[in-house]
């Protein structure tokens, strides 16, 4: 059982671990506790290469302050040399008699650290806190499970699937209440994808602003796809941080050199091409769509060819949410296994 | 101020105004009260060609008996020399002294009864147990606003707006509670058109049916549209009641057909074609759209071109209901007048 200290410590644990970026390595808070439940030292990951949080925290206290300590860990402690060396080699050597923490660590790699302190005699406690961490470090989490970016593909269409009346306009099919979901939500991703068309049609800004056009303190980095150049003058070029961009043809290598540039969430924005790219090659994790009561008809589909050939393939989706935004709905989907049809009659 | 046996009265003229056919006429009951209260006859109206409920009622007295009567009507009686006289002549020449009725006529030709009874000295009440009459002459009302019948399009698709995959398979994309749907709104009405196409793919019965398979009481007359013959052996052609075919190529013409023959609610089934057809002549009061949680891409579009070129032309949905039906979602809506975009950014 934890005691009431290690639960206190354990939330401020938490609390200093979003002082860190979200990237390549997950957020950790730790806090050192002596015997009688007062805080020795604290210490945060500020990202890949830096200090693990239970090191950071060991480092500000004198050699063998930590004896006979408790430490508070919202992950387990690693067990992997990288860049830093295993925590739980650490920990041990510093004589830490207790490990609270909160989440296992999944990775392949790092796994295992809670086994080596345990062979070391030190006291482990698993679970405390565990959702709050898992809140926290969720699209660290799904990295790790998928090994890859969680994928986001969000459009906006008309009723009957169009992207564009037949002249190729489209601004705007959703209202505002739309619009600033999207942004909102682009806020919370760590890249996000167009294709060159999309970029040379509608030339956007990939920012994510508020409704008043600031804009947000996380923002997207943009990813172009495509073999066309991107413009000089392009609007893309104008955001705060640095364009990447990619001939699109390997989309599995495309997320991977993201995941390695710390992108957790990718937001794939389109257009058409893009977004049946992605669902043809199996890796989208979400599917927003976001359906204006409008009918266009005509050839601007929001989809195109994503392998589906007969019924029985047909991609099924999970409908988690239907939310209404203005006079849209919002479909928020998972992709789910193809199953064959259902039995009935017409 | 109505009596109290003229409420009663009103209430069984409504439900025996329910014994006549949906048709070219409204459905009309009438009763004939002596001064203090009693009913002297009834009567109700049996479809175009037959007497007028109010006539009806007289033709049961002896001549003179309804002399200072009070007509109870569901309908304005009429002041229109049809295939039968003027109503309201024959309740002033019956010398009916008091006339309370339920809704006004709203036809060119037919109404002014009331009028025409104030002037011959009748005295008139409108509006007794108006919203039941209403309700009980709804599409009747509406054909006679609309000059046509009132006209449902309805499909079936993917979220992307598909109504089959590549290869043309459909069967299911709805689920059993989408379909069941779809079979009891058929029973509602007069109705139901399907394109050659559809019916050469498809073999469609046409019919209303319980989830058990067996036949509503009230079936849809079915019609079949486009230039290619429909087989001898066609389902459509096992239907109870006898098959219509047109060219398709004059909707209006085709509804004004349909009209004369009693057509009041018709329901267009499909296909893509057709429904676009019936969008594009401006011809649409209903658009249902039983959307699953489903991709199909490819180009088996639910609907094709239905005359928006430019964004600002989109045709607008007021979406009256949204309801889940299993693991699918009906939109009901209505058409709107096309909008201007509105304001707003990226």
């Amino acid at each position: 059982m934890a005691s009431t200290a290690e639960h206190d410590a354990m939330r401020r644990a938490l609390a200093i671990a979003a002082n860190g970026p979200r990237g390549v390595n997950p957020q950790v808070g730790a806090l050192l506790l002596s015997a009688d439940g007062r805080v020795l030292a604290e210490g945060w990951h500020r990202g890949a290469g830096t200090p693990h949080a239970e090191v950071d925290a060991l480092s500000k206290l004198e050699p063998g302050a930590a004896r006979g300590a408790t430490a508070v860990v919202t992950l387990e402690p690693c067990n992997h040399t990288g860049r830093t060396g295993p925590c739980s080699e650490a920990l041990i050597a510093a004589g830490v008699a207790r490990v609270v923490y909160a989440v296992s660590d999944p990775g392949d790699h790092s796994s295992g650290g809670a086994e080596r302190l345990r062979q070391a005699s030190v006291d482990v406690e698993a679970g405390l806190l565990a959702e709050d961490a898992s809140a926290l470090l969720d699209s660290w989490l799904t990295v790790q499970r998928l090994g890859r970016p969680h994928v986001t593909v969000k459009w906006a269409q008309s009723l009957d699937g169009r992207a564009a009346a037949a002249d190729g306009t489209s601004q705007w099919i959703t209202g505002p209440a739309a619009r600033a979901d999207v942004h909102r939500r682009r806020s919370d991703a760590d890249a996000i994808v167009v294709g060159t068309g999309t970029l040379l049609a509608d030339d956007p800004a990939l920012t994510a602003r508020r409704p008043d056009g600031s804009l947000y303190d996380h923002q997207p980095r943009p990813v172009v796809v495509g073999r066309r150049p991107v413009p000089a003058d392009a609007a893309v070029r104008r955001h705060p941080l640095p364009l990447v961009t990619d001939s699109g043809r390997d989309l599995p290598g495309l997320l991977e050199d993201l995941r390695q540039e710390g992108v957790q969430r990718l937001f794939v924005e389109g257009g058409p091409d893009v977004a049946s790219s992605f669902l043809r090659a199996g890796l989208v994790d979400e599917v927003l769509v976001y359906v204006a009561p409008v009918l266009l008809g005509g050839d601007r589909l929001s989809l195109r060819d994503i392998g589906v050939t007969t019924i029985a393939q047909a991609q099924r989706l999970e409908v988690a949410d239907l939310i209404p935004l203005g006079d849209d709905v919002l479909y928020v989907c998972a992709p789910r296994q193809a199953q064959g049809p259902e039995e009935g009659d017409e």
